[in-house]
């Protein structure tokens, strides 16, 4: 086989074998096709798309370019993933809280780059927690506290690192084909009995549309379904960040209220939501109204909390909660009416502009920095309220409180609220 | 500005800006843009396409990525290029006789890969052809003989050069931005005054069908045009080879031949149609009816011949003609009836098999291997008729002589034969 022959293939809109997805993704491992192949066929992928089978193909592949996790306990395993979005710091009490329910959560997590935050940049807000690990103290975490929080192994699908590292550079990012592949395939090597998926819809996500993210959902399930790995998707609101807080340990302070049965509303439900859709799948519950009733005890009676602590001792992490944040600073209504949007944005922005972010790889972080938000869509401001809390050194201020107003847009009429969960797709 | 970013936009059908496309072909030659990059932008350019002010604008970055070839005579400056085919031998005739009306004719040619022979690897046939050659050495040539034909230099559009090799190995060959941009950086680095395209169409041609070939057509016209290069078009016919002889030694005496005033009809009549557009379009003649007199006048005299002669002269080549062929074969016909249709592939392949053209590059290649045809599609054969006959060394002949008896289909009544010229475009 030549890979041109069957870049070109793919060029033009023909599916691929599965012997040939198999040949190009083992050659682009052994070093045999090469870098400038492997983004031509990506953009190829990217523009002609690929059909369920090839996916499911080109997923298998990747995970058999490296090792599975090994199963270390008789619980079911199971998973989260997110597109990402501001303020979305679900998994830091998710997996605590499904851990309290007799299931494993061996949660492989990213760091941010962009707009988007990471799981692990977050963690680190905690001093000394670890999120490099080897797999088999990765099965020891698990035994012993039902869940771990850690970096991607380079044995864990390394072809899906390379190839992603790849597509960043040459704008091939934005493939349904190559982000269930990716999703799946470090999904499937964690050797998970269930995942859920939250796509995230709107202003501040990945997926603006509502047909982009219900057509990743679909992909998503349906590749799962080849590939023997059950998936539920709830499609979520990234119209504004979820819950208040959106930075590092800002948002690590929002998910310690939480577990401890209190914090934003919007980030419970959303997590008991998601909680119980995996629950179910792996039959620890009969039905949803049965999952939500026990998450809703784990979360208010502390045992979620708990478990939290023991995740981050065992990490090496020192508990300490709230973590300090940096200087405080409010941004004020420019005059009165009600919140129509949310510039996600420009939040975004402004948290990678105060270092809370990275613009390029390896960029270091400063966990303290951080914003606050007081107001959400349909909400009343008056002039002189409170829109935000600005967290950030003096010296990084600059006219950003100035600037900031501009982060809701204000109406004279009381807009719709918009719905937390936008869809359930399975 | 940011490769990804760029390469994103045309991966969604975008046009990219002028300074875009400067800033990634300067990126590119500097190796500030990765191989990787430019592999997805060309593969992003071959399925979204360019329009006609980015591809000139492509066409130009390439052109000033190199030198320009220098003005050395008062001259009008014209060329032409094939897009290649079986037995297409008329540079080899077209170069001296142009040069005998008054025009230069700085030729740039190639090497043969694949089904396609090259002119390069033609002229070695004759022993002490340099085809290699410094800017200053080629300026003197074409004072002194008024044509010259050369390989490229690495100085005449180098970001041309390296594209096409990039390519050749990631499946973007097949785009009409690209193809369009690579041939006429080239002519226009040659410093030409006019160019006149012979566009191959049929089984034995890269362009298969009538309307990739005019879509070629117009986009080099076109683009021409935008970049002060008069071009016009003849679409002619490969669903069989040019003449009588395929492969190296041979094309290069059946071109003798027609320098001399004999030959077979069609290269001499094909030669000459090239040959009359581009006279016309510098204004040497004022019709194409007064430069085909000129042109039948040139070659019936002996003039072109004489021409042709200096050239070899002037670049090293010894004069003795004909050249000498491997030990010939007669392939016999197995039925009556006439030809209806001659595979093509099967002699291209058949040539390359024998090392007259390469499989790689860099192969070496067996210039007095070939095959000269008998028969032309329309003609009617009887049992035992030569269809053909096969110039091959023993130790290469196997059951080639069985095989070969398929490279032309016979039917029972007599069909159309194809015209020579299918279409012109201007």
């Amino acid at each position: 086989m030549i890979p041109a022959t069957l870049i070109a293939k793919k060029r033009d809109a023909k599916p691929l074998l599965d012997e040939e997805i198999r040949f190009l993704v083992e050659g682009y491992c052994r070093g045999e096709v090469a870098d400038y192949q492997m983004s031509a066929l990506a953009m190829a992928i990217c523009i002609q798309k690929m059909n369920q089978r090839e996916i499911a193909t080109l997923t298998d592949a990747m995970v058999h370019s490296g090792t599975c996790l090994p199963r270390c306990t008789d619980r079911p395993r199971v998973d989260k993933h997110s597109t990402g979005g501001l303020g979305d710091k679900v998994s830091l009490i998710l997996a605590p809280l499904l851990a309290t329910l007799d299931v494993d959560v061996p949660m492989i997590s990213g760091r941010g780059l962009g707009l988007t935050g990471g799981t692990l940049d977050k963690l680190e807000s905690i001093h000394g927690f670890q999120t490099e690990m080897s797999i088999e103290q990765s099965s020891e975490l698990l035994k012993q506290v039902g869940c771990f929080m850690i970096g991607a192994n380079e044995k864990i699908a390394p072809a899906d690192q390379k190839l992603y590292s790849l597509r960043d550079v040459t704008g091939s990012v934005e493939s349904v084909a190559l982000i269930t592949a990716s999703i799946l395939s470090k999904k499937i090597a964690a050797t998970l009995d269930a995942l859920v998926l939250d796509v995230k819809v709107g202003s501040g996500a990945f997926m603006k549309t509502m047909d982009d993210a219900t057509e990743l959902a679909n992909s998503i399930i349906d590749v799962g379904k080849l590939s023997d790995l059950p998936v539920t998707v709830i499609l979520s609101d990234m119209s504004q960040p979820l819950g208040l807080g959106v930075g590092n340990a800002i948002e690590v302070n929002e998910s310690v209220e939480v577990l401890r049965g209190e914090g934003p509303r919007e980030v419970r439900d959303l997590t008991i939501e998601l909680c119980a859709d995996v629950l179910v799948k792996v039959n620890r519950f009969e039905n949803r109204d049965s999952a939500i009733a026990a998450l809703v005890d784990q979360l208010d009676s502390g045992a979620a909390y708990e478990r939290f602590e023991q995740m981050v001792s065992a990490q090496g992490g020192r508990l300490e909660f709230p973590l300090s944040l940096a200087q405080s600073h409010s941004v004020i209504a420019p005059h009165e009416g009600w919140v129509e949007s949310v510039n996600c944005e420009l939040i975004g922005k402004t948290i990678v502009e105060m270092k809370g972010g990275r613009s390029r790889k390896g960029d270091k972080i400063d966990h303290t920095v951080g914003m606050e938000m007081h107001l959400r869509v349909g909400d009343e401001v008056k002039v002189g309220d409170r829109i935000a809390t600005l967290y950030c050194p003096p010296q990084q201020l600059a006219d950003r409180l100035e600037r900031l107003t501009n982060i809701i847009s204000i109406t004279e009429k009381p807009p719709q609220r918009p719905p937390l969960i936008v869809m359930r797709v399975s």
